[in-house]
């Protein structure tokens, strides 16, 4: 990588870092001149890198996803079991702090359908591995699919309240799945 | 009861049970006329009992709470653990029915939020000792609260797709509360 290569890296990264943290910030959602200002970039970097508000937004919901099925190969944990929950755990943290991203993806232009469906079954696919370890380890249980396990998430990271609220009915979904 | 009282209240009942099938059936929300004729009653009959479309809806609300509330006393099982969660089915049942019924409430008149919050602290006091004792008896989880369990059956509840996807998910959550 080139200096300069490398330099434009470093400002794209700063700037979908800063996205993401003033998007799962409470309040309205970011303005660009927010997202610039928080990466400490001027405008002209920034829509060299995103012409668009929409193309940050697509940007950063990818490189979210990315982190999520990347996290498939990384996660720790002493059994199968604890390495399928601890990425259910990643995937909840994308999905929290990412739904307003998807819904003013959603409102916005074509194509974005198609982006969350290309996503979702890239995600489908890291984490498929995962459980089917942990449940012929029997560590999860047998009568949960991937979809089934993933959509219980999204319907807790969809529901409203602060983050000591929701802990526990995560953790209580969650030890649910450990096999009965 | 006079028998024309008695006869009031049979199609009062009969117009409540058929607007509960069929706005829990998939497809657009019934009409008053489908309504009327499912209950086998005419349009007149169904106006002298619910005056308006949402008389009617508020009606099927509160009688919905009202069974809900009333489960509380009844609900069987072996344990103060396996009656919560006998409890937690009648409210599942209930919200899952109808929350279409609530959605269409809601983008109506006045004073709906303030009958939902009424329903919603009547259920909140009946299911409270319930909750109590199954936790004093170490059947489930501490760290939850009523709110929390309602709030996780809710977002449960609130999942799109047919009650076989449904099911499972439903129950890996309520094993959750078993407790650890």
């Amino acid at each position: 990588m080139t200096p300069r290569r490398a330099d434009a890296e470093r400002n794209r990264t700063k700037l979908l870092d800063s996205a993401r943290a003033l998007f799962a910030a409470p309040g309205d959602a970011p303005s660009m001149a927010e997202i610039a200002r928080h990466a400490g970039v001027g405008m002209a970097t920034l829509y060299r890198n995103f012409p668009s508000r929409e193309a940050l937004l697509e940007a950063l919901y990818v490189d979210e996803a990315d982190a999520v099925v990347a996290a498939a190969e990384t996660v720790e944990g002493d059994t199968a079991g604890e390495r399928f929950v601890a990425w259910l755990h990643h995937f909840f943290a994308f999905y929290n702090g990412k739904h307003e991203v998807g819904d003013e993806l959603l409102r916005g232009a074509d194509g974005v359908p198609e982006l969350m469906d290309a996503s979702k079954h890239r995600v489908l696919a890291a984490g498929g591995p995962l459980l089917e370890a942990a449940q012929a380890a029997g560590d999860i249980r047998a009568d949960l699919s991937l979809e089934q396990a993933l959509t219980m998430v999204v319907a807790v990271a969809k529901i409203p309240g602060d983050p000591d609220f929701l802990a526990p009915i995560l953790q209580t979904t969650l030890d649910g799945l450990r096999r009965v």
